[in-house]
């Protein structure tokens, strides 16, 4: 986890996933990581932020320039490959949602 | 945590909360409490997903009809009081994001 993502100025996109793990791990961590990395090199990707709680819940939150980057990555097939097994074996339920970022503001103490 | 929200059909907004906390714990639990069960009673709240890693991450995002209910949830006095203690001592870093959720799809095994 890379804590807050420092992103540009709104607008943007962001997917949100969550998800509840099965007992499955069978690759998953290895294909998390690499899912991570090849997102990271994703034309439009901007930044992730993304915790796991010790129960299987899962919440993660990509931001991208547009819907059209969001697209690509869906349909990267090393990501559809993992999308598949995700379906087949990792997830017992997950939800994505997509959604435009219109304002952000926040602080940081120095 | 209650797991992944039940939510109506797209669109409707998401308030994306995450913030870094400081060491300081003083009311901290009580009011955090609090506030999601003030949000649960606010007009146009429909869901929250929320998550906390062990290091003092914490990932909230909390969905709204439309953004006068995000305008009235902010605004609300006793949060406006949770927000200044949260400023001054309970958050070393924040930000967020507020977003028009666009689409939503997903599965939940039976």
């Amino acid at each position: 986890m890379e804590g807050i993502a420092q992103l540009p100025v709104p607008p943007y996109y962001a997917v949100i996933f969550i998800a509840r793990r099965t007992l499955v791990d069978d690759g998953y961590n290895e294909t998390a990581t690499r899912m991570e990395s090849l997102a990271h090199n994703q034309p439009g990707f901007l930044g992730i932020e993304s915790i796991e709680q010790g129960d299987g819940l899962e919440l993660t939150i990509s931001y991208w320039k547009d819907e059209q980057s969001i697209f690509h990555w869906k349909h990267n097939p090393e990501h559809l490959e993992a999308q598949r097994q995700g379906r087949e074996k990792w997830y017992e339920a997950l939800e994505i949602r997509v959604a435009r970022v219109e304002r952000a503001y926040g602080f940081e103490k120095s």
